[in-house]
C-alpha cells in the first residue's frame, strides 16, 4: 500500500511558494510497538502553520524533508497498541498526508456518537482545535461575561466563526471583521453575528467599529494583528481585554508591521494575553462535551470549505495568503469520507 | 505678589519646541471658598506629559492658554478651606508654576514627619507618583514573586530606578536598560541593580539581555516601547508578564514604530497589561507608608537631577527627548527649598 505526504523542500521566506513543498509517494510502513497506522479522512490547512515553516522561526521549526504539520482526522487502519482497534476514529497532529503511522500517544480517540448527525470533519472544526481554541480563548483567557461586546478579527475563519457563535451563546454582542462582503453576509446570516464589517471596504474602520460597538469593545479576539488590531485597540472600552490567538497578517512577512497603538494600552488599561491551545489539554474533554451539545441543538454551525485531494493541499495553503483568502479550508484526503 | 507659570502656546507636533510654550507673569489671585494657594517648591518635568500636549491626542488634552501639567510639591500660602492651614505640605497636579491657586480637593496633604531626613522633593519621586507607579506596577499589575527576573526599560528614569530598587527588595533579580554608560554605572553602583545594559551600545541587544537574564525575563516593566520592547519580548520566559507603564519612544512622533514581536506574545503566552496610577488611589496611603519605611532604612535612594528656576522648565522638558536624555528631572521653583 502506498501513501502520499507533503514535506518541506525549503524553509519559507516571505509568502509561501509551491517550490517550498514536495509531494512524496511512499510505501506505508507497519506500526512499531506502541504505534498505530491511520488512514486520514481530512486534514487542516491553516495560516498558523506558516510560522513553523519559516526560516526566521527558531522554535518548533519543521526541517526540510519533514512532513508539513496539520491536524487530521481519520480511522485506525493498523494497530500495534492494545488500546486502539481497527476502525477507531482518531484525531491529532497527523500531517498533510493520506496515511501516517504515529505513536498512539500523539492521537486522541474520538467518540463516534458525536458524529452521528455531524460530519467527522467537525473534529477539525468546532469539535476540534479551532473550536477548542475559540472556547478557551473566550472562557479562560478573556473570561467573557454576558452583556459584553466582543469584536473578532478574521471572523470568517475557523476559530473566528466558532468564537463568534460561542460568544453569542454566552450572552455577548458579537461583531466580526472579515475581508469580503460575502463573508460578512455569511457571518450575519448564517452564523448570526450581530454585525460584520468588511475591513477592506471601510474607509474609516475606527468609525465603523464604533458604530457597531457603541459602548466600546470589551473583548477583542485577535486572529490577524497589524493595522486591524490597531483599529480595534483604538475602539476598546476602558479595562478591555485582547485575546491574542493569531497574527495571520504577520506570518508571511520578514518585516512585520506590528501594533502601533501601544500608548493606548496604557490609557485604556488594556489586558492583552497570548495563549496556546495545548496549555488547556486537561480540559479538552469537558469543553468538547459542551460544544457537542451546542452542535447537536443547532446553536453552532460548522461550515468549512472542502478541497478534494491531498495533491491540492499546497495550492490551498498558498491561497490563504492571497488577496482574497478563501476562508476556512480542509483537505479531504479520502474521497469516500463524509 | 506675582507668580510665573508656563502655558501651552500651540499643540506639539513631533518633538516639543520652545515655541510650543509661553511663560506668563501674573498676579497671584486670592483663593475662592474651597480653594487654597500653594507656593511651589518643586515640580516634575516628565516625558509622559507630552501626550497631553500633542495635537493628535484626543483625551485629556491641554488647550492653548492652559497651564502645562506637572506634579508639584509646596506649602500652603493662603487658604479658604477649613481643612488646610498655612504651612501645610501638599502635593498634587499643580502645574509648571511658582505659585497656584487650586481647589483643595485636588491636592494631597503630606506628612512632614516623612521628610525629617528626606528632602521634600521625594514627594515627587519615590514617595510620589513615580514611586507609587513603580510600586503598583510591580505589586498589583505584575504581581512579582521572589526569585523572578525583572527587566526594566528607561531604568534610570524616576519610575525605572524606583521599580528596580523595589523589585530587588521584593526578592527579584533586576536588570536595567538605559541609554548611557554613566546611567548604567549609576544603576549598578548606586541603585544596586544586578546588571544594567546600555541599549544604545549593544550591537546585539537580545544576546546581551539573554546573558543578563539566563532564565528569561519573567517581568518586563516597560517605560519606553518600540524596538527595545521587541528585544525584551524576544527574551521573555514562557508565561512572562509585561507591565506597560510608559511608551516614551512613541510620544514625540506622529508615526509610532510600535511593537513588531506580536506573534511571540502567542508563542510565549505573554500577559501584557497597561495601567494608570490613579486607578489605585484608594491604596496610596498604605503604599506610601511602606515606601517611607524602605527610604528611612536606606533600602531605597532618591536621586533626581534638579534644575533651578521655573524659567528653565521648557528647556529641561525638551532635553528629555534629545539624543542624550538627562535622566530624571525636577524643577526647583523656590530657591530656598531643600
Amino acid at each position: 500500500m502506498t501513501m502520499k505526504r507533503w514535506v518541506l523542500a525549503s524553509p519559507i521566506e516571505g509568502a509561501p511558494k509551491t517550490a517550498n513543498f514536495a509531494l512524496m509517494d511512499e510505501l506505508i510502513r507497519d506500526p512499531e510497538p506502541g504505534e498505530i497506522g491511520v488512514r486520514l479522512a481530512y486534514h487542516t490547512v491553516a495560516p498558523g502553520i506558516r510560522a513553523k515553516l519559516a526560516r526566521e522561526t527558531y522554535a518548533a521549526r519543521v526541517k526540510p524533508g519533514e512532513t508539513i504539520p496539520g491536524m487530521g482526522v481519520g480511522v485506525v487502519a493498523t494497530s500495534n497498541h492494545t488500546a486502539f482497534a481497527l476502525g477507531d476514529l482518531v484525531s491529532g497532529e497527523l500531517g498533510w498526508a493520506t496515511d501516517t503511522v504515529v505513536c498512539a500517544e500523539k492521537v486522541q480517540r474520538l467518540d463516534w456518537r458525536h458524529y452521528e448527525t455531524t460530519p467527522i470533519h467537525s473534529a477539525l472544526g468546532v469539535l476540534g482545535p479551532a473550536g477548542l481554541t475559540a472556547y478557551f480563548g473566550l472562557r479562560r483567557v478573556a473570561r467573557i461575561e454576558a452583556g459584553e461586546t466582543v469584536l473578532i478579527s478574521s471572523a470568517a475563519g475557523a476559530v473566528g466563526a466558532a468564537a463568534g457563535q460561542m460568544a453569542r451563546i454566552l450572552g455577548s454582542r458579537v461583531v466580526g471583521l472579515a475581508g469580503s462582503n460575502d463573508k460578512c453576509r455569511e457571518l450575519v446570516d448564517t452564523f448570526r453575528f450581530d454585525a460584520a464589517l468588511n475591513y477592506r471596504d471601510e474607509s474609516d474602520l475606527d468609525a465603523a467599529i464604533q458604530r457597531a460597538c457603541p459602548d466600546g469593545v470589551n473583548v477583542y479576539f485577535d486572529n490577524v494583528g497589524g493595522a486591524v488590531t490597531d483599529a480595534a485597540i483604538r475602539c476598546m472600552a476602558i479595562n478591555g481585554r485582547v485575546v491574542v490567538c493569531g497574527q495571520t497578517s504577520e506570518y508571511s512577512t520578514a518585516e512585520p508591521r506590528g501594533w502601533r497603538e501601544t500608548t493606548t494600552i496604557i490609557t485604556k488599561r488594556l489586558k492583552i494575553e497570548g495563549f496556546i491551545l495545548f496549555d488547556f489539554a486537561a480540559e479538552f474533554a469537558e469543553a468538547a462535551e459542551q460544544i457537542s451539545q451546542w452542535l447537536a441543538i443547532g446553536q453552532i454551525l460548522d461550515r468549512p470549505t472542502i478541497v478534494d485531494g491531498v495533491e491540492n493541499a499546497v495550492d490551498a495553503f498558498i491561497s490563504i495568503f492571497g488577496d482574497r483568502p478563501p476562508g476556512r479550508l480542509l483537505v479531504r484526503t479520502d474521497p469516500t469520507a463524509c
